[in-house]
């Protein structure tokens, strides 16, 4: 696919030509390789389009399972595939390895960050949602959040580091800010991200720490609302405490933080020492929803028409949490299967406009909800029934399981995961720097 | 093991506690977690005495495979385990993770970079050695050794990212850069890297590219001398030379580097644009060697006594690539079979020296020689025989998963290695900062 002629459009770097430029087909660009974006690729197979897909990242990442990178359950390479191997047989396909930094939609084009553009025809926007600390950026570098397998491999560095330090003070005084582990946020990542800390505390580590123990670890879980898992009906919130509690959490509703830092966390008048404290508390979309000239709403999400494209820009169409999109008039959930199934739409209506055919819109089809706490706790919500403890943690082992990308990877994930319950071993505890630059 | 009181003891931070002082039992520290460092500490599990370990990381690796990490072939985790786990039950053992900057013979302290200080009644040094560039430090940043995982996680960013940018660029004049890997060393690790990498852009991408095509990647293997792996006898040198060959390798022997820059190598008059440039030259034994107040041999190993002490020390042993011994009058090579026996050795003559018994003279038992250079490509000398090619890597392999640390490593390997041999995939080819510091 060398690069042919085009006509100068306007923005384009002088004497740079646009990659994608010229070539006989229409050209979707697909910005970001999550579910949506992949979904959309994917569907686009025997489309008579050429597709550019462009990620930051040369892997698609299974994020459902990013906690248990973070948390030492799973190595990184177990729950990413790379998207040259997924795409290795779709040949209308191109993948970019790059930063993109703006949308221009009157040049269509898109600019990346080396000052490279790429040209489109129709483009897909899917660069999803990052976390968000509400203004207090700060925060940031205190409490890391979880979106990414770097972000993913700092939370596993501070965990695992915390412990050791624990080991290298002499008294407890110093040692306890150590071994109080603070999560912000009683959503899911929240939630699973406490249950399993107090399961390393509580099972992973026993008896190997000589001079404290590790169960003496405190595990607090803080939420702003009334209760955790709050998309959840009320009792399944219940439920959900309930294990919390069990696993050896401390839930604590009703408490935001007001301030964060190296040593700990502020909430209300109340001051918390601890040396580590995780960000799940909340998401903004993707900064490039900004570029297409529309009004976002207050979490930066792009409101879509019904066939998911921009309103006055027929041309893009924006999936997954990017999205503002409501079905049945209900809004759409930030969940895998709704970016997937939003892929795959936007790559329909992409046929249909180039073949002159009406666009359908998108309708949500809602398989359930399910959340993991824990080793053998989780609670489901599938068409009208509930379920919690063992059986929604089986119901959700196999569904994520089932959905990872690969067959290798289910099989090592499945492996890992089997091995992990009998021994309470997590395979993939390994720090190196001891002396990093945030935690002190 | 609350610390009580001890002496002051000359060198000992006002006010400062050393950890470890006190105690009715002799006090082993034992400085890095290598095969030395850990068969040391495991050789002392039913001896009176208390042992501390203490290493920047909290895993020992098994290095022997940590070019496949490099290469993307099996993710950091497979090839290392927890100090902790493998130590959990010896509870005469207590593990520290840190970074030890000074040992301090007269006053028998160990000086941690954190301002600790560790008071010892034996010590065993086994920091190894990391990769030397022979006065130009200024080449470490563009040409990356593979010592531990981060240099391992370093490498595959490299080389997966070289391929990435490959893919963004226009012309074939700007492509080749990227698709030049040069390897400079043609001892073990460096056959090994040169071997798998160009098994990489022959098999593993294939098809994955749209822009290039990946078979046009040159992998370059530098060898100062005459032959590679010139421990080896000459024919098995020439075996290796064919193999490397066959897997699409360009070897170049008498090819000394006289400089190295972001875009390249020169050697001699002649200029080598290569975008990826590792090193696998040289070696230089770890620092602190330079503590024990004795001439260190030209790579800064500690000459030793027979019983691998050191002259005028009877309490410090060193062992494993830090130490210079001889046996039955021929220095002792520098591979890990040889740090796990020398490490019994200095663990029964500590407990020997404790029970005024005679302490033993080191003896290598040398169990045969194996080195890997890529898919069914191998060569071996055990015994008397030699062996190479399918026979030789299969026995290799064998060797290698039957000494990995941990059952469930061992499968997790033997796994990734069936399906990275069936489908010529490398499972771990994660990469996802694409604008990185070093290489542009």
């Amino acid at each position: 696919m060398a690069p042919a002629e085009t006509p100068a459009a306007a923005g384009v770097v002088a004497g740079e030509q646009p990659l994608g430029a010229g070539g006989a087909l229409p050209h979707v660009v697909i910005v970001g390789c999550g579910f949506g974006g992949l979904s959309a690729a994917r569907r686009l197979k025997r489309a008579a389009v050429r597709v550019t897909l462009i990620d930051r990242a040369n892997h698609h990442l299974f994020q459902p399972l990013l906690y248990q990178v973070a948390t030492g359950g799973l190595s990184g390479p177990a729950i990413a595939a790379p998207i040259r191997r997924v795409l290795r047989g779709q040949i209308n396909a191109t993948m970019l390895m790059a930063d993109v930094c703006a949308i221009e939609p009157q040049a269509r084009e898109v600019a990346l960050r080396d000052g490279r553009r790429i040209s489109y025809d129709y483009l897909v926007l899917a660069t999803g949602a990052t976390h968000s600390y509400f203004g207090n950026e700060r925060w940031a570098v205190h409490a890391p959040g979880l979106k990414t397998l770097d972000d993913a491999l700092e939370i596993r560095r501070r965990i695992l580091l915390a412990f050791e330090r624990a080991e290298l003070e002499d008294d407890d005084e110093r040692r306890r800010p150590w071994l109080t582990f603070v999560v912000i946020g009683g959503g899911p990542t929240g939630v699973e991200l406490a249950g399993t800390l107090a399961e390393i505390a509580r099972h992973t580590l026993r008896g190997e720490f000589r001079r404290f123990d590790p169960k003496q670890a405190k595990v607090l879980l803080l939420e702003g609302g009334e209760r955790v898992l709050s998309a959840y009906p009320p009792d399944l919130s219940q439920r959900a405490a309930e294990q919390l509690r069990r696993l050896g959490v401390t839930l604590r509703t009703g408490a935001l933080a007001s301030d964060i830092d190296e040593y700990g966390v502020r909430v209300g008048d109340e001051r918390i020492e601890a040396r580590t404290v995780l960000w799940a508390a909340g998401v903004a979309a993707s900064p490039l929803g900004r570029c297409l000239n529309v009004d976002t709403d207050r979490a930066g999400r792009v409101p879509v028409e019904p066939d998911l494209s921009v309103p006055g820009h027929p041309e893009i169409f924006v999936i997954g949490d990017l999205a503002s999109v409501r079905s049945d008039g209900k809004p759409v959930p930030g969940v895998a299967p709704a970016a997937k199934q939003m892929g795959r739409v936007a790559a329909d209506n992409i046929v249909a406009r180039i073949g002159h055919q009406p666009t359908r819109p998108f309708r949500y089809r809602d398989y359930g909800s399910l959340a993991t706490i824990g080793r053998a706790a989780a609670v489901a919500q599938v068409g009208g029934m509930k379920l919690w403890g063992l059986p929604a943690w089986l119901f959700w082992l196999f569904v994520h399981i089932f959905f990872l990308i690969g067959f290798r990877n289910r099989l090592v994930v499945l492996f890992d995961w089997a091995w992990a319950y009998w021994t309470f071993e997590r395979s993939a505890r390994i720090v190196a720097d001891p002396h990093p630059r945030d935690s002190g």
